[in-house]
């Protein structure tokens, strides 16, 4: 039995996010059947964050423990290789890299840092390529307001207010290490880092983000709404096919 | 009868790209549809160059007739309300910009400039949200030696080792004006521009340029298939889907 990290790369439009389903389509599933095909095991393939239906991945990283004896690449190819016929939304998951890790590496509880991206399109015009993998918004959006309107949530605090009704974390406290928005012509970036995430913390902080982006609320309204504890007092949760786990540091 | 100038942006998977066809969904035929279903007239829709099946847009150009007043926003909003309606592959496709133009204006015959993006995705890795947008290359990619490659095919030359059996253009002469390779981690852009292109010509272009990314072929040996006015003498044609049509300068 050798323990293996995985980083894994998908598109979910069209699956149900990463947890395993009885029923639906998901990136775990996926992944755990592909093992299986390949070497025979049911594994357990536990990663870093839980992503939600939508929510696309460049970096997601698991762990899983695989008795077949074989070398990294090998595995690899043939995870690739199975996910690429299990089903044609399978297809869209992608095995980056393989390594082998001690026995008790864990890719939730070792995690020290989680990066993700939001992608806005901001034009009048509908989205074409960018559809299924941007937030399209009419509006032309003012980038240094909502970088103004993100430093207010930088460092420690109690994220109440940009937290999901079903979020099952103990405790609200988070530590945002890095909040960065940037632009390239119609195209909306906002990047940002932490420990972890609350359930729907990214999407409900751009979607807060976004009343700044359009004038309708103050940078300092952002504040104001973390201070109040109430995810009433937050802005909408922005659409989930605009997310991007992007990596994790250990 | 006002003439305009229209900016379209079109994501091709699944369209059979710009030319109306009978049978097949076509960006001509959806754009001509959805002017129909807005003025009741049987528009006819030129555009600057006519984009293969799988091939997107960011900034093809085309110019129509329409009789019915309006102003060019209530224009560009009708046309786009439609597109939305006509079947789902036609919600691919946006006006992003309409002007209202001289009576004689002509997307095609008064263009000065056309630019194409490439895109490759160079890793070993399937890909994910990069499929349907990127060609994939298993390989890593010597940028500098593509780069020097491409060199070989500034200016004007005889461009019949790249040109596609069905190419109708008279003269294989083209005068390449830019070409640029360049790389962001995993993926890779080739940039280009010319008064115009012969049938697939970036494509072929492209995939004789992968040759030399991974070492097949030296730089020179370019310039010797340019020289040999050969199509058999070039590389493969790269797939649709990578590239872009990205604007037209007037």
């Amino acid at each position: 039995m050798t323990r293996y990290k995985l980083t894994i790369a998908y598109d979910c439009t069209g699956l149900v996010g990463w947890q395993r389903q009885k029923e639906d389509i998901s990136v775990q599933g996926c992944i755990e059947e592909a093992i299986f095909r390949y070497s025979g095991e049911r594994p357990n393939v536990q990663c870093a964050g839980r992503t939600d239906a939508g929510v696309h991945a460049f970096g997601q990283v698991a762990h899983v423990d695989i008795e077949r004896p074989d070398d990294i690449y090998t595995i690899g190819k043939a995870i690739n290789f199975h996910l690429r016929h299990i089903t044609p939304k399978s297809a869209a998951i992608s095995i980056i890299k393989v390594e082998q890790v001690a026995d008790d590496f864990h890719a939730r509880f070792d995690a020290k840092e989680r990066f993700y991206e939001y992608r806005i399109l901001s034009r009048p015009s509908p989205p074409t390529i960018e559809r299924h993998y941007m937030w399209h918004l009419y509006q032309p959006l003012d980038i240094d307001a909502m970088q103004k309107g993100a430093n207010h949530l930088l460092g420690q605090h109690d994220f109440t207010s940009f937290r999901a009704a079903e979020c099952q974390s103990n405790n609200p406290v988070k530590t945002l290490n890095n909040i960065d928005v940037s632009r390239e012509s119609c195209y909306i970036t906002i990047r940002c880092s932490a420990l972890s995430f609350l359930h729907h913390q990214v999407r409900n902080i751009v979607g807060t983000l976004s009343l700044v982006g359009i004038g309708k609320w103050q940078p300092e309204d952002v504040k104001t709404a973390l201070e109040a504890k109430d995810r009433k007092q937050a802005g909408p949760t922005a659409p989930a096919h605009g997310l991007y786990f992007v990596k994790v540091e250990y």
